[in-house]
């Protein structure tokens, strides 16, 4: 089923279907009437990522390599991500890093912080997590903190739009208006799906920050982490601009 | 009443009460259970302002003269703050000048354009009013125009906080958190004032910023244009941070 459903929206997915071993990764995610959620977590086979996962002419062909702090719980993960990110500097390979939670923030923040200032080229951080990293109560003190800490720091503020970062650059977005927000599940990860997606193409910040809060208005207008109509589609309009 | 209400507050104020000529100036305000309000102003004696009334001296006195663009609809009253930023200018007091309202802007913008650029060492604007400045429909758009047209801008967004530009440097500063909002009357001026309180003592710009935050949350906590409560202990902890 995900193999049909990745491939069937052009993602190329060259894992084949495990025939034993442990099971898939489960989210039970419970959410509230206020959008907001719990999420009960089965890592399964995920938890078993290893270094010897990690296809380096495979990360060499990408534009940028998306990696989960989440993963650094685990120390075979860690490994493979390490691994990751060496395989991508060496080829080139931008590396962009999400911080995940505050919790996890919390769990690993000197090691955050050496990967933010020596291995991340494109943070994504919400609010919670920023403030966390660097152990600050305000905004604005988290932002001085990370500016020239990477090279691109996206940081969400859930109804407060973004703030991108990039050297000299500094650009404040609002959010893309919804109706009504249901489910801010994958609101994260859809930021940063956007947002990539004009970075692979050479877009400037302001519009990778626009199609990052497009998709993101998107995921959180309905239950469930998958967009339910075309991004393409609905981002057309900000391109064709 | 006004002078002994000045004084009593610690103003300088050097201006004899008029024994005839035109009224005070006074605006009728009607203010809607949202907090929004509808001005009707009559102008009064403040319509009479010209150059005669401008005492270089006591600009020369002065950290910064803070300008009301409201006043440029007049022909004298322009005359008189060309006057006052000349004066300024010459004597190394620094010009703060807010753009009073996106009508305001409208009628103006070629010249208020070239004050920003020109003349204007610190700019106040709103949403609104710096949309309508550079004439786009983003904010961000708006922010990357502004960055270098003045020493310092400050832009007000509501709800959404303020962010301070002062060339290299940008602040994104949340707003004080207030109980229920009453009465935006005053927001402006009083965010001005608590800003500039800060910056003729040298404080650094997010602290600034702050002191705006907290006085226009204390102003719009209630009806009327007057904080009800001392704004220097509101800002104490603050200042001892």
């Amino acid at each position: 089923v995900f193999t049909h459903d990745l491939r069937s929206i052009g993602v190329e997915y060259e894992v084949p279907p495990a025939v034993d071993g442990p099971a898939t990764a489960r989210c039970l995610i419970v959410v509230t009437s206020d959008a907001e959620r719990t999420l009960n977590t089965y890592l399964g086979a995920a938890s078993g990522l290893t270094p010897d996962h990690i296809d380096p002419a495979l990360i060499a062909r990408a534009q940028v390599v998306y990696l989960e702090g989440y993963l650094w719980d685990l120390d075979a993960a860690k490994a493979a991500m390490v691994k990751a990110m060496q395989s991508a500097a060496d080829a080139g390979t931008k590396v962009a890093f999400t911080l995940s939670d505050g919790f996890c923030v919390d769990r690993h923040r000197a090691e955050f912080l050496e990967l933010a200032e020596q291995r991340v080229d494109i943070l994504f951080a919400n609010e919670d997590e920023i403030l966390s990293l660097y152990q600050v109560d305000e905004f604005d003190d988290a932002l001085q903190r990370v500016r020239g800490h990477c090279e691109i720091a996206c940081l969400t503020r859930s109804e407060k739009g973004s703030v991108v970062v990039a050297g000299d650059e500094v650009h404040v977005i609002d959010v893309h208006p919804v109706d009504q927000v249901v489910d801010t599940t994958g609101a994260g990860d859809l930021y940063a799906a956007g947002f990539l997606y004009g970075y692979t193409r050479d877009l400037d910040l302001a519009t990778c920050a626009h199609l990052g809060s497009l998709a993101a208005a998107e995921v959180i207008s309905h239950l469930g982490a998958r967009p339910e109509v075309s991004l393409a589609e609905l981002a057309a309009p900000l391109l064709a601009g």
